[in-house]
């Protein structure tokens, strides 16, 4: 991104062909690539993307009307909540606990089964890096094709396998190092799942019912799979008045329920139960676990 | 980290140097670092590190008492939760959500202030990846030093530097693209954190009081930033018995407020408002935001 | 309200006079007081009062364009639901909670300073019953006039007594049991507040912003309150599809926080700290606190 | 309870006789009814009734080791966390809420079927009155002796009915105004409590599982019941330093679904459908229902 380490830093600006966030007054936001001698049209005026190219990020910028605008890099999360959907994306405050529970790192090797508008593809490849290795797995044409657009309008397609297939027929790679189910029925895929997934990988799945839990639980159980954890995630919003701190007055009450797995090696017999599952552990899992004893 | 696709995929196995997370059936975790001819001591029992190196991950051993233990690599929670710490440390819960409003993406730039005992250190080394660049600041020697130990346990020590000093003063780095302050009082030191950011950088924190955050906002108001945005995340764990689902009894009410903002570019005259504020939109904030992109 | 007990129950119905709440199948809801030969008007069609009259609670009755409506008694959370109102009203997950801390019962004697638009005051008069006794101070008139008629239309006038004074004057009353300020600055009326309750007596606020916590709970500290609670509550409603069980998409993510407190008597010297406060003790907040009880 | 309206108010004091709340330095709680010539043990010093007998509300008073004690009249939530108990109680956050779903008002008329260890019992005794008329059913001995100790440990014995029965067999009072059942299947007695409500009666549940939940409101679509509503209420304590206002660390996650349905009148045919429940309107649940009265 940027090099200086001290000395002289020349600040970062604006180039042809980046992806830009100009934000309005009125707290509209708009997020493009800049194109030279190309124009956004706002509902307050005209701003020229030459006026934006050769800009600090940082900066304002007026419209023809006089109207100023501030330029800024867009970040992940202003980047997903302006995808082109077609189906319920995956927000935020569930996104960055996933990306964390799929232990997602530079050069990984993960999976999605249910591509959907490309939410979390968008972040499984800017994760991944330019070395990671994403596969994106769903059986509708214009579901792939949809997201296919949102990387390509990110600079991202490169770092994404698209597979267009049932799952029920099995995966079409192995050895994955996580995979996330975003489908209705995850439970009717969890054999399929556990053969795609290498020893010790890492399942997680998002549902909107409760009834729909109880069917994954359950079948995970059944299946090989260890360390069952089910969590959901609150996000409250606070008004940013310094003298009239306080919650804003609506909040999203749900999206959906998480859940998370991990698959076990193939063994003759029963698998073993670990006792308590973290998700039981309702204190502990919240604090430091026992640490490290050698011999 | 695995390679095939398709034909025959070979499981990845637990190697000499390998991190390890062992769990029990009591749901006792230990996390671990493979050595040829140790042992791994616990309460039920001796396993021999022999025992695991050469195991499939997800493979079940035996301690000599017999007792089954399961071999996984362990994920970046896992490993935050077991750091060795002598502060709080930020929790996956609202880490997981931080990576994402940083935008922290392989190879970026990056700096926090107040190294703690580690854990944000830990995650961001992960995240960005060995090309990046990671900053750790603070002016205690021994919180510095269980940090570097932290990073130097899970290999990843070469990807941070540390820097001794105290922030007052100004930071060692320019051009950031992302600075997390993990300090009591973020508000007195923003004109030095302004200039540590590039234009349009983005700036994180994490504070326990509701007097913190209206004295931290303030600041931002007055330091040049704009797009500030305050929450909270809450997380509920559930019991996972599929045929009575159930929240479990107890959770974490409160680890701390996160607030986030960008910096603008300097400029003459007063900063533009960008009218309401992401965190005011309460139902906006949730939904994808119109948008409008011309040519 | 009936008398059966056992054997032939007379079904309750309605009568002329009473209060009345009509839903329609799109859930739209009517509270009114029946009224011999005088019609509701829907925007589904006309129901003429006599239709409801005689008829038994739970009934259903059709417009005169032949859509069904069913006939009930409003429940109180119904009745606050639908008050004219002209202020924020305290909303039920919070008001049920307040009449709890304030220990309500019938007979007792209570006062609250803001009238705002008479929805404590139509609870207080409700569960405090005809021996109850219930002042209500305010020193703008247009707001008092809203509450009773809010009360006269409840039939509860009877109940309570208002007071239209400033209360930086005092009190009218003393000696309560029970006193519940709902103003923006109750921080500045404690002395006021502290003379109008008896020894022991309980004072409970509703206050939108933390900063006004913060104020109020300093003077608490400071004029001679004890037994100090800070909360807030949260609703969460779900759809009621049994097979597709889920919360809502959206909920209220703050009305106000709640503040309790107790009187104590007026003593030479400083009052005693009674160490930890009860909303320090999260965990024995909600266990059974050990009891011992010797003759 | 009390009398003075103005002038010179008397001072209420503690009698021999009266239910008192005792609590120290520690936070340490004590719940008592004061009897003459008796002596309090604490872990901190003795304290004798006749210290607290004549003493005013509010006062403090000292053990024989010099530690002082603040003497209150107990409020109904802290009488209901003391009661001696064998089963999980009602917690306030959910029992407040309950009272007021269930329309609870002097003089009704209302039942509880499952016992327990009488939280519910004493709430429903207190707010009804002496008027009121209150049945408690059980088909367990214990539990309704328990439930019996403790109201008359609060004097309010003579308020409430017992029934040793199994409700299978049907209720043995009719016409209620409201019925709660706090049992692991009330699906399992829709038809029994359909007969002891009267038309539009309210019935309310709470529920520890998601599934019971299901089966709950599959059954009350099925029995003739409406207005089906289902939620689940949150509460979170604040510390209570004024310059350090922030939540407690931990709180409860989870007590029970609450689910309250209104009984329809029986009709021959179908029952209507009254279009969206409550609880789906999630916003409009919050929000002043439109009102339409008409001459």
């Amino acid at each position: 991104m940027s090099s200086g380490n001290g000395g002289t830093v020349t600040e970062p600006r604006a180039a042809d062909g980046d992806l830009a966030l100009v934000i309005g007054q009125d707290g509209k936001r708009f997020i493009l690539r800049l194109a030279a001698d190309t124009e956004l049209q706002t509902h307050r005026g005209v701003i020229a993307h030459n006026d934006l190219i050769g800009a600090e990020w940082g900066a304002t910028r007026h419209s023809h009307l006089g109207l100023p605008y501030v330029l800024l890099q867009p970040s992940l999360d202003e980047i997903l909540l302006h995808l082109k959907r077609r189906s319920q994306i995956i927000f935020p405050k569930d996104l960055g606990y996933i990306l964390l529970r799929l232990a997602i790192r530079p050069g990984m090797r993960v999976a999605e089964a249910g591509t959907g508008s490309g939410a979390l593809t968008v972040a499984l490849a800017w994760m991944a890096g330019p070395q990671g290795e994403v596969h994106s797995i769903d059986r509708r044409t214009d579901m792939q094709e949809l997201a296919r657009a949102n990387l390509a309008r990110l600079g991202l397609q490169d770092r994404v396998t698209f597979h267009l297939l049932d799952i029920a027929d099995g995966f079409p790679i192995q050895g994955l190092d996580a995979l996330f189910l975003d489908l209705p029925d995850p439970h009717n895929y969890l054999l399929q799942a556990r053969q795609a997934l290498h020893g010790g990988g890492v399942l997680g799945a998002i549902l909107p019912t409760a009834n729909q839990v109880s069917s994954l639980v359950e079948g995970l159980d059944q299946q090989g799979f260890s360390q069952i954890d089910v969590c959901e995630i609150l996000q409250r919003f606070y008004k940013t008045i310094p003298a009239r701190l306080r919650p804003v007055d609506r909040m999203v009450a749900h999206t959906g329920y998480l859940v998370f797995a991990r698959a076990l090696a193939p063994m003759l017999g029963p698998a073993p139960q670990t006792g308590a599952r973290e998700s039981d552990l309702d204190l502990d899992a919240t604090q430091p676990i026992g640490e490290e004893e050698q011999g």
